[in-house]
């Protein structure tokens, strides 16, 4: 069940580079743009563009790995909230971005998406130092 | 489990009269901005913040009710696609952003939090009409 014109499906996005750990539906990257440190995708390892499209045991399992993923990124991130988000606005395959939000948030009321910001882009220690930390708390 | 400084447990958000259909778990209002029509706010009754304060067993009937409120909107509104967001950043009770986006959404690559608007608030015939055709898709 892939799509041959989904960039999901074909490995070429998220970045392979940026894998944190696969689990049993899903696979976790850390999102390219740290601008909030932590900002994870969760994706699907199957292509589907809808929860409805799953079965009920796929949905009760992926909000399970969204909860396993998201308590990590609370714990290694020291959040005081997390963000979980299914869009697919750009890239349908269904992923879910989580978003811990620190107590040193620019803009702690507002959306990921609504906060004007230059990308940030980890150096090469700095990314391996986050997906080690991160593996840590996930099995992969 | 409620929390007294909570609005949503209050019952003082969201406005009451913008009350959809009530779920075993949830209950789903239409959100007071429809500038994107069919944004619906799910709100689950108890009080909790994070997915991680939830059992296995409510974290599985939750995404059956996101799902099932998700599917409606799409029918009800012509979805292009649905975007489904547990953020929290301004009342962290748990609550999902159920967003149709329809073929003429004026930005369809953009999160809804993303695109500047002037908010759009249903006058009272179109409101009721909004609700009754969301009714009939869903058990209340």
């Amino acid at each position: 069940m892939s799509d041959p014109a989904c960039p999901a499906c074909a490995g070429a996005w998220p970045d392979p580079g940026h894998r944190i750990a696969g689990l049993s539906l899903t696979v976790a990257y850390l999102h390219e743009d740290q601008f909030l440190p932590g900002w994870t995708i969760l994706v699907l390892r199957r292509h589907a563009t809808e929860l409805w499209e799953l079965t009920p045991d796929e949905r009760a399992e992926l909000l399970e790995e969204v909860t396993l993923v998201a308590r990590a990124l609370d714990e290694a991130y020291g959040a005081a909230k997390l963000n979980y988000a299914l869009l697919g606005n750009q890239i349908p395959h269904v992923h879910w971005h989580l978003v811990p939000r620190r107590p040193d948030d620019p803009a702690p009321r507002e959306a990921p998406w609504s906060i004007a910001h230059a990308p940030r882009r980890l150096g090469p220690a700095e990314l391996e130092a986050s997906l080690a930390e991160l593996r840590l708390r996930l099995p992969h």
